[in-house]
């Protein structure tokens, strides 16, 4: 059993962590910690659905030190630029930290910086966290005490894409992914961009050429291919609460252009075949409801034959595998758990 | 472990049966009867969420004689008047029953038909039926081998008016039930009715006064009062996929009209010390939201002290309390496990 | 062609005021007042959809005195609290004002203050006040210059019940309204109650027995039946855009319990023979669907005979015939047009 | 005041269109046709939000012969098909025809065939047929009295693709659509597809590389670049009523890569300088939403200057400019009436 501390758990990534865990068998959360504003209340104050079944009160970060005796592993669920400030005394206090914010994604800091428009503190720290996408880096996460748990947008949009890349069945300039994502992946704090009049009977793009996740998406697809790429990347919000549908175009490289769906379906099987959240369809399309409250990554393929163009479609729930569920996943690998432990949660349909 | 068959397995409250049952411990599905139309598939076809997590194929009701020995309880859920012509052998095979229809829950047959147009064709069948509402009749079900599980609107309103007509508060003449429901609560039949865009963006009342819940709110009530009692009960229809709320006015009766808030809360909470799926809110009203996926039933409680009026709000997700995860709670009592196992799912929120 | 102001044009019901009157034939919006926070931008800026068919800017409430010479009616829609500011010297300068806001709905000052906290400053002006529900009121309408606006929950509950309290045939004691409401009722501001994945996929009550509709509710019915009269009102927030569904429940007195629905629906109809607006169905539910974005309230009517309780449902737009659609019905009144001048507008379907 | 006669009344294209017609002021419905299944209701019957506005009944198309006298045009809203065994004997008959369907947008009987399996029985009034949309050939449907009134999807696609390949700014193979519409445009038939519990809450990708919009498509861009082009198309259903937005990728070829994003703008608007209905964004993204109930298409631009990709988002609303009222803007030119004519409907917000 290990002991658990939440950072952010106000936040809905941090309450869908929470509630994995509370029902994790080798997991104990024993603090939680939640913005400013909410000091003094109890997590059930927040989330009446967690009445009666967890009654621990938010605590503020300045608590922290006091705490760190007691905790084993901390997850931090925080806007960026602001677990660089928490992370390497963790580290240096032998705590094992999975950090679902962007602070640890990039190792390459210029382009973090690009991104972010911050200088990361600790250049040491840094470079041994790892991208927290099991289905790529097992092995290297295993050996980890540091995740950089990767963004929502970018876990749906680099399965996808990935066994394309790999194989170099693709010309990489010609990559697009239009993603839709669901409003909780906004957050919960208010603005009028998520009030409910706003997006409901609507979609529309967002932050069309400057959402970081395209920098995200761009530096680990970028990785595998071994070269500079950039991904055209144009997010959506969809009226809907939960749930990612990336949409991935790429032309095949025109001596490719004979290869069929069916092969691509075969590759991305033998791809993903160690990866048990990872589903790949023989036929149809994936919808984001088939995965909404699980951690699995379901995924579509098909081929416009006449302008060699293959079409992946990738859907994830957001706050699960494109948040707190792969957290979990990675602290299962940290600690040595078997992979699902803890996550088998299927799908809540309708 | 124990051998489950679910006839009906293909419809909402089916395959939410089948989700929690995957994930109960002591619990093995082993047979899936479908309806006609979808003979020869699996269940993961006519469901993508159960892809590789069940792939039991769908069967008859023809053949359900020679299943009948490997199994141990059998769920039905099937609409009124089917569960008749198959309960009394399986009842005579020695198999436990829970039946998630409407056909055995009314000890009564007159009044029975009066709302379903059919008689009751096994008497001593129906005899030995425990209404499963484990809140109210808990000792009965653990001896039952046979339940008629309550219906979504009638779980929620019960639980929501029962403290009251127990305790002689209200003027039992003055029950009125305004009922919210989800469109999932329609089943998964296709018609107008249920087409997306006649239900987006819109709130109705339907089957006022003739709505067959109507029937069994009253009954049951009735039975609580020792008296005849007609609730006055309207469904209406919300724009959501799972949920109820009934939202439950009662009139004090004069002597009792200095009863408080407080007071009241403290007697729902007495009332339900033994139940563990019912949370009483000191405060505030409890959305349906909080419990969507989970079997908690959630009541809030406020008097119109003007009016003399008491207002009950209780909620419940549909196709768990309402129907799926009641049924597991009723397995559980008869079977002899724990009451809430299988069952610890928390609300997927948001 | 009479000359417009509107002052509160950037929220929902002051945009949708305007949206109508741009296309009314006898009105020429001349002058828009947004808050502060908006100042320096046009209309459309803040609601693209009126790009390049309403250029004005939005200015403030401190240039109103150097823009009055120009217009000849005005409109408010403001928090409560404010109009009772200004209205006085409008009406001084001769101005009709039509105010959508609580200011000046209620005669009884007393009453006004126990629900809004406040202490009118000029009595005069109030005397002259009309509640603004021309169903009612429509002789005192066409003679006046100030409008007090109804609600909008009161519009649908004071056209759902005032048939039956003016005809005497319930016990007014019994008066219940259980109502539903879309999201844009509680305005454009943001907080984290009409946060998408808050509203989204839930249904509540809120503000139960404390909502200063129910004041209002209450005081008119009140008036029409010429004693204090307590209603019980319970409103709901259902995750869509616009509408409002108003059930009403009242008892009838023990002397009319042989009445029918049929002579229920004959009496509605008769009373609101001269109401071009307001539709009472021969059966059926009406859906806030069937009035979504048109001035109609639609009305529908059932007896449970068991229990001897009226059911009347009651549907409009919340922005139209509950706020500015309502407006514009008291504009065309006070200004001698045809009553449905401008608003013939069909609902948007689906 | 010209009459028309409506073949398909009973769907969501057809009460649309009915209801702008009901405000027209040049025309006068007398007619309605609306499928077996209604006959002998009244229209109003099937749409309550027409109660008291439109009484008139349903016909079958078996009495249109007697019906043709009383009507100078007429429009036909019918899966496709159906409508090339009419119109000829319409257009002989001396009518004008706007058929909504897809038997009159191509020209090429191959094209047509290889869509949608069938031959064209009359070449000669297929050869007449214009493409009705407007913004393209305006001075073509002035003189028609045939038109194919496009499809929903193409409407928003090529108005968003037009300028780029007119002006030959982009790499013809390149072109890719990523649409997403709300559910009504899959009309109001019933099936598990169009059921609120299957389409709430997800989205999903449908019928990817066999959509008939994919060759209406690239039959009518390819027309404008002179060349055969292969648009790759893939269509997406997304959890609301109204609205399609066509999010849309081209490749700048590689001589026009320093083009600007403000250029494109100023590119487009003179392209639609005299489309009273294009509205093209200075900057930002449109949504739905703005578009909603009303006939016009707005469009956003974007460059992503990294890969050389323009992306241009397209909206429009399905049912207005995407189907009812681009027919009547079509009847408007046809009929000499001014273009904007019954049509200045502002968008329903929010």
């Amino acid at each position: 059993m290990i002991k658990i501390g939440i950072v952010g758990a106000g936040g809905y990534a941090g309450v869908t962590l929470l509630s994995i865990l509370l029902r994790h068998p080798e997991a104990e959360v024993v603090w939680l910690m939640s913005e400013e504003a909410h000091k003094g209340k109890k997590i059930s104050e927040l989330y009446p659905q967690l009445k009666g079944i967890c009654e621990l009160p938010c605590d503020t970060l300045d608590n922290f030190d006091k705490q760190l005796a007691k905790i084993d592993l901390i997850f931090l669920a925080l806007p960026h630029g602001i677990s660089i400030n928490y992370v390497p005394k963790m580290i240096k206090a032998g705590k094992k930290v999975v950090d679902l914010g962007a602070d640890y994604r990039f190792h390459d800091e210029a382009v973090f910086k690009k991104w972010y428009q911050l200088e990361h503190p600790d250049k040491a720290v840094l470079a041994e966290a790892i991208f927290g996408l099991p289905e790529l880096y097992k092995n290297e996460i295993k050996k980890a005490r540091l995740i950089g748990n990767p963004g929502c947008y970018p876990t749906a949009s680099i399965l996808g894409l990935s066994p394309l890349v790999k194989h170099k069945l693709v010309d990489n300039n010609s990559l697009i992914v239009d993603a839709k994502s669901g409003v909780s992946g906004a957050g919960r704090g208010v603005s009028l961009k998520v009030h409910f009049c706003e997006r409901n009977e609507g979609i529309m793009a967002y932050a069309v050429n400057n959402h970081r996740h395209m920098g995200e998406v761009s530096y680990q697809i970028g990785k595998i291919a071994g070269e500079n790429i950039n991904v055209t990347f144009v997010p959506h919000l969809v009226p809907m609460n939960r749930g990612i549908l990336a949409t991935c175009y790429a032309k095949l490289k025109s001596q490719k252009s004979k290869v069929k769906s069916n092969e691509l379906v075969s590759l991305y099987k033998e791809f993903y075949k160690e990866a048990p959240f990872v589903r790949v369809y023989e036929s149809g399309e994936p919808c984001t409801k088939n995965v909404a409250g699980s951690n699995y990554c379901d995924i579509g393929i098909s081929i416009n034959e006449e302008s060699g163009t293959v079409i992946v479609m990738s859907v994830i729930d957001n706050l699960v595998k494109g948040a707190a569920g792969q957290a979990v996943q990675n602290m299962n690998l940290i600690c040595g758990f078997e992979e699902t432990l803890g996550l088998k949660q299927i799908a809540l349909y309708p």
